[in-house]
């Protein structure tokens, strides 16, 4: 390890029956063993508290700590995150293993800190539906709402005789023969985020007691949904997660050969992008594929050069480490067909090879620079649940819509901050909302601001639809900003993909998808018209300049080439330096410090022109097939020729 | 409400849990403010009994009463239709409730009638197979059969060692691991259509007791397959039903985009002629789509002028009544994306002028005739469940293939009865007959009868195979109807979509799909052949001279054209009349009384010639897209041209 | 029966309520008036055990021996199989009803010999999660690995803290979060299977006590996966199986027209080949299909002829009885919508004379030769079930992957022994290794022996992966067979669809689908190349010489027609007779003593020549659609035209 690079080894995730293979009997001195060889090498070590598999004699001794599904069938022991956040003997049987790991280790000085547990949520284990759950459900509403009628007028019961007398009367979402009302929706998703934020707290603070200068971290997942990442990580020093490139494409639509092999670049980076921001400041990818993996569909094999290649992507976007997942292919168990960086006799395999040479150029380069980024793009777990409770339309997808946007500003070559709108928004020159949903008079208020004090924002479809309960608000969408964006909602629709679906923007015929809003320009300029089928002629996108700054809305889905030219007009408008032309969706530029990493997704070399002086840093101006370059420049002062593409 | 033309307010339900908040503490006054205010402007109130949401407190008392799935799991409070019909406990509150308000209300003025629950069996809840279904059950089968051997003989328990000692071992349809007897089946489908049919009695009785000149309806679901819609109307005033156009077509096949838009008429019509028939008179939309609604995949907005269409085109197939749901959109709930006449700011939505058009319109018609088909078209729910147990084809939908034949007659532009087979047919100068699948000897009189004093029959695919148990006759099809075909089915098959399907039937060539049936023409005049694949040479249709009458057996499931040229034949041979060319899908005429209603539920606009001296009561020649006429003549003798379509 | 040729009639199996209507009360007279009947004409029967469907009596009074689902649903009463193989109370009523039986007929003179129950796993009843199945479980883990400990090391339960402390501890794979333990699956699937061979065996020894002339034989189902039909054959006389050619093609992706009327050759005579192996000789097909059934999505009737043709396949490949199901159509219960040699009015159906012909024209033929192939197929259940428990691909199927080399080896004519990797090899001239996953040194030595010794060998892909335990063995595949093949598997991948995939073989380009292997040849000759996508250039398929044989290591799923180029010159190197062309997949010949059966399962006739004396035993040089010809000749000694095909 040592040799190849590593500078940190992650263990003990799921090694509680290794450390205690009975009750109180525990046998911590192998992994001692480990830190010890760690220590005397050099390297540092992260250790992961083992709570994401409690073995079989605990439960044994506590069934009722096993999960629940929707119609009460148990999720039993035999694989993994069987436990629910929620029990209070799980959570003392957590404090017990923790205590006993963190006592031992607070004095080892190859232990630079922690994992908490592994992955919370995975296998769509975040919400439970046991009677503990049901039990801290009413607590949290209880102390959510004070009064059962408080709760009532929120969620507005009065629909379908739904109201309650009591805290005690409310159950999780158990299946039933239609629809759950959308506030008690909303609110238990809300409660099962913040039962695993609670939980994670009880460990962090746990482990901090033990030794203060220990940082606390979790591994998220890609994309994960049921989980408030902010909030979680109001508790750790930094986030990280776990990349698995060609894994996340194969839930692309119709992924390109391309992708298939490497991933893209822009469903990979949004996560880096939003970590990074739910951590405030660097954040870690903990588990970097190293090859081809067990889980998704298919399983090809990387392009040659993609398991360096997305080191370089990673620590462009500010990761400060990339950990890989696994050191050695496992022989037993559930991920059998799972790499590793050494093969399973092991040989090195390919990822070892790209592993090192990622190790030894980043040791080089200048990694110490922070991202700096212009523009922001807001992002609200709030708004994805409460948008996928009521969907209204089989295509629309919280996710996808804001990675349309995410896109079209990473194709101009702009770093995008994923932000809460709860940020500050004052140092961004743009900002994009898509989909501000539950909203209130405060963020309307903030928004105003920000473009009164000359900020350039851009907002999408559904936004300014609810209150904060998932209730409609009495005036049309968007509601509070309908003044900020001079333009209200007479009619939305979602259409049905064989529908006519065209706007006119700017002179040119563009297409968009899945919904559309016909608009009422009351003050704004109308710079957007439909131009097929019923809602032909109204307005569809406006724009409405407020003191020093503008807003524009856009009431559709715009396609992907919409979307580039709203974003590139919001860039010129703020002034935002950005490249001449957008970027093929294979080659991104991302930049940190003072330099900027040109990334390669693609099967065909791109050539860099850099300004006069800079220097190359790494690679020449030919960035081959699935290859990277490091430039001493600015992203967007770079030129980037990518041929016929 | 008064100013836009409304004459009836539908209220209450789902309000149970708001005039009952707790046990015995009714809240009926603000219920009687608003009856006060309905009466003052000289409107009607339509009350609802709110039995279809019980609300929580009563649920915590009786936990029993909640409804199970075949496998046991519990369909919980939180949405709607959360009660067992056979709950002892349930029946005994709903008299409680029911009471209550009937003897509050018994003199108000304003109060017309009542609608029993809403819309009993959705979201699949008419099936239940909970333990006091499981008693019901086997009440229900020991007043059927008196003896297990009855049950035994009837039901043929020999197959796979099935046979019962006693009717309390007979079970509902619970979980099993290969398919249940179809026995047991359709006497669990008869049992639980009869479990609601007395819940409504009950309720029905109740309510006249109170007041016996109220009338007492409720509102079915549109082609709703679980509950025998002529026996609940027995205890009915008459039918209603809720008719969503847009919805409804997103499950065709492909819809067009008109069809996404508007609605496909027949799919609708088809609706109106059947509960017409099971009410035996007019009978009421009682909720009609307003504009977008929630439930479909897609939400795309009406067409413009298609609120107002929708309401002609009922009362033109004999609806009294046009009732809009839902007045104003909710700001709470399941629905909020349904929209209401009134949108969210209380500002008119486009339906809500659309619909006042209507009313202004219909308040100058002559709405006051009554349809009077020439032609019945024989529609049986035991048949269709029959079909639906043993399918033996994914492709075979008994109401798909009753619309084969409804489409057909429809467009030749004749009125059409959707009658029970038991109906008394001998004023009908033609009658379609498809899949008469249960059967007996009376039936099979009756219709010979009827064809031997001159009538016209046409009988389809799969008629005469089963007695009344759902046991295979032990002649062969079409069983006790053999003789007045004139013909017997030598074998059938379901055909694989990819197998050849064509008939010739007068000289041209037509498809067919789903099924076919090879003919021995003992007596019958051969009038379609096979010309393809292995049955090629084989007898498909016959026509068989009875008496003054005769009938003809079409062996397929016909395309649209061959349902259309056997139909007008049929029509030929009745001296029924019809128009001179077959109608496009989009274009409907129906007649009432002395005038006949011209809808286009298209596009694209059609010139209408009426004969010599007719009035044009509405529009005039040409019919635009998504328009409506009425002329002052019989709609058969309309001259519809439709152009290049 | 006897008029139209039957000899065995086969009788009772599902019939327990008839011979026990209630406890005790055993009613066996109407079944010996059948008997002795059939004595009258000199047919026998085949009687079968009932205990595929316990009554309703029975369930009641021991309502524990019904099957439960992993997510702990009961599988009720009301269909058939119902009981678990594991409850030690129905395994008392089995030998009761057994003993009963046997006790009765055991001097009957028309009783030939028994079926044992009907088709164990029928509607994925194979596998049972209820508490018997896992006390039974645990206690199969106890004699497998006497010490917990052996087990956790064999599963390798230190993956996710799986360690388990007693066998009580280990459940049945019930409901988990995420998958479960590949050690345990694998274990549950052989266990499952194993309690399936021990209930077949505790019947057949009570049969045998009671009259030990008797045969004893199962009914297995057409490829059937959970039952390993080896094991269970030990305590048979010889297979049987149940041939529905028909509705196994609506199994095939995208079947032909031909094969929807007449079925796949090759999928019918696998099964042919696979259950001659299992017996160890002649087999049975116990029910053999007589016209349309009822199971299959579509229901299309057979083609003209096939009926006989399915009998002379059969025949063909070595069976000695053709037992049609069923005699008459059923008029009741779940099966109405199947045929019977005769219709529901008891007239004779096409089936009826087609099965007449076949038992005429067969009484002439030589049919007491053995089929003698010269090849063997390698098929393992315990591989199907651990590449199934990790397919790695959703495309990878092994019974799939199994017909590719089928079907190859089938087209030149030649006959296949479908053997377990057990058999002895030494007279085989070539054997085809599909995907030898779990192997062990000792399997290693003896396919080293057989090349050794002259042997041709094919290996393919995914051999030598895992150890018995379905753990990934250290060294890389083929593992043990590293040195035998002379090669090793670099790196392996599953191929999305979309991806390119082929390689080159003498010099001409091959498709391959599905995975591949990059190979590392280090002292084979390649033979094959990657020419497309990432693999490029790599080494797919290689060659090595090995004593007086040679091995032949195939490292992708060929295309059919790489497949038949691989395997004719594996029979040219092994010196194998085959045909000069490859035949069409509808046409195939088989041969058995010295005879040869030429089927023709296609719609256009083809064209057989026979070595100059050959005796043309049945039917002529042309052979028609869906028929057949009987030559006096050696298969491979014929020459079949079949014109532009």
């Amino acid at each position: 390890m040592a040799e190849v690079g590593v500078e940190y080894v992650r263990m003990g995730e799921f090694a509680w029956a290794q450390l205690e293979p009975e009750r109180g009997a525990f046998r911590f001195d192998w992994l001692e063993t480990v830190l010890d060889l760690i220590d005397d090498h050099g390297l540092n070590a992260v250790l992961c508290t083992p709570t994401a598999t409690p073995p079989r004699w605990l439960v044994d001794d506590h069934p009722s700590i096993l999960q629940e599904e929707a119609d009460g069938t148990t999720r039993e022991f035999g694989s993994r995150r069987h436990y629910c956040f929620n029990s209070e003997a799980y959570r003392l049987e957590t404090r017990r293993i923790v205590d006993a790991l963190a006592d031992r280790f607070a004095d080892h000085p190859s232990v630079a800190g922690w994992q908490v547990d592994n992955e919370f949520g995975c296998h769509g284990t975040l919400r439970c539906y046991c009677d503990d759950c049901a039990d801290a459900f009413s607590d949290w509403l209880a102390e959510r709402y004070e009064d059962p009628d408080e709760l009532n007028e929120a969620w507005g019961t009065d629909f379908w005789s739904q109201r309650y007398d009591s805290f005690d009367a409310v159950l999780p979402p158990r299946h039933t023969a239609a629809d759950h009302h959308p506030g008690q929706l909303l609110d238990y998703y809300r409660f099962s985020s913040d039962s695993a934020v609670s939980y994670n707290e009880l460990q962090a603070d746990r482990l901090r007691a033990a030794n203060d200068e220990w940082f606390v971290t979790h591994n998220f997942m890609g994309h994960y949904e049921a989980l408030d990442a902010y909030d979680v990580s109001e508790s750790l020093e930094f986030a990280s997660w776990d990349s698995y490139p060609t894994g996340f494409a194969q839930e692309l639509d119709d992924p390109s050969s391309d992708e298939l092999v490497a991933g893209n670049p822009d469903q990979i980076g949004f996560n880096h992008d939003l970590y990074r921001s739910a951590g405030d400041g660097p954040f870690w990818v903990m588990e970097q594929q190293p090859g081809d993996i067990n889980w998704p569909p298919y399983s090809p094999q990387p392009a040659e050069g993609s398991v360096r290649l997305w080191a370089h992507h990673a620590v462009g976007h500010g990761a400060d480490n990339v950990v890989y997942f696994r050191w050695r292919r496992c022989l037993e168990g559930q991920e059998q067909y799972h790499s590793g960086l050494l093969e399973r006799d092991d040989s090195p395999g390919r990822g070892h090879d790209e592993a090192g040479a990622a190790a030894s150029e980043l040791s080089t380069l200048p990694t110490d620079g922070a991202v700096d980024a212009d523009v922001a793009l807001l992002h609200d777990y709030e708004n994805l649940w409460a948008t996928g409770i009521q969907p209204n339309s089989p295509d629309f997808d919280y996710f996808d819509h804001q990675r349309t946007y995410y896109e079209a500003l990473r194709s101009h070559g702009v770093d995008v901050d994923v932000v809460h709108p709860s940020t500050d928004l004052s140092e961004y020159s743009a900002v994009v909302a898509p989909t501000l949903y539950l909203v209130d008079d405060e963020l309307a208020e903030r928004l105003e601001a920000y473009v009164a004090a000359g900020g350039q924002l851009c907002v999408s479809i559904r936004s300014g639809v609810k209150d904060r309960a998932n209730k409609l608000l009495e005036s049309r969408p968007p509601g509070p900003f309908a003044e900020l964006v001079g333009a209200t909602v007479e009619e939305h629709e979602s259409r049905h993909p064989s529908q006519a679906q065209s706007v006119t923007y700017e002179g040119e015929t563009h297409a968009y998808h899945t919904w559309n809003e016909r608009l009422d320009a009351s003050e704004a300029t109308v710079i957007g018209e439909y131009d097929a089928g019923e809602p032909a002629g109204y307005p569809a996108i406006v724009r409405n300049e407020v003191g020093a700054g503008a807003v524009t809305y856009c009431g559709v889905w715009p396609s992907d080439d919409l979307a580039r030219r709203l974003v590139a007009d919001l860039l010129d408008r703020a002034e935002t330096p950005r490249l001449d032309e957008p970027l093929p969706s294979t080659v991104r530029v991302s930049s940190r410090g003072d330099a900027a990493w040109v990334v390669n997704f693609g099967s065909e070399p791109v050539s860099v022109t850099a300004p006069g002086a800079a220097d190359r840093l790494l690679g020449d101006e030919t960035v081959g097939a699935f290859d990277c370059a490091v430039v001493d420049a600015p992203g967007t002062a770079l030129s980037i020729d990518t041929g016929s593409r």
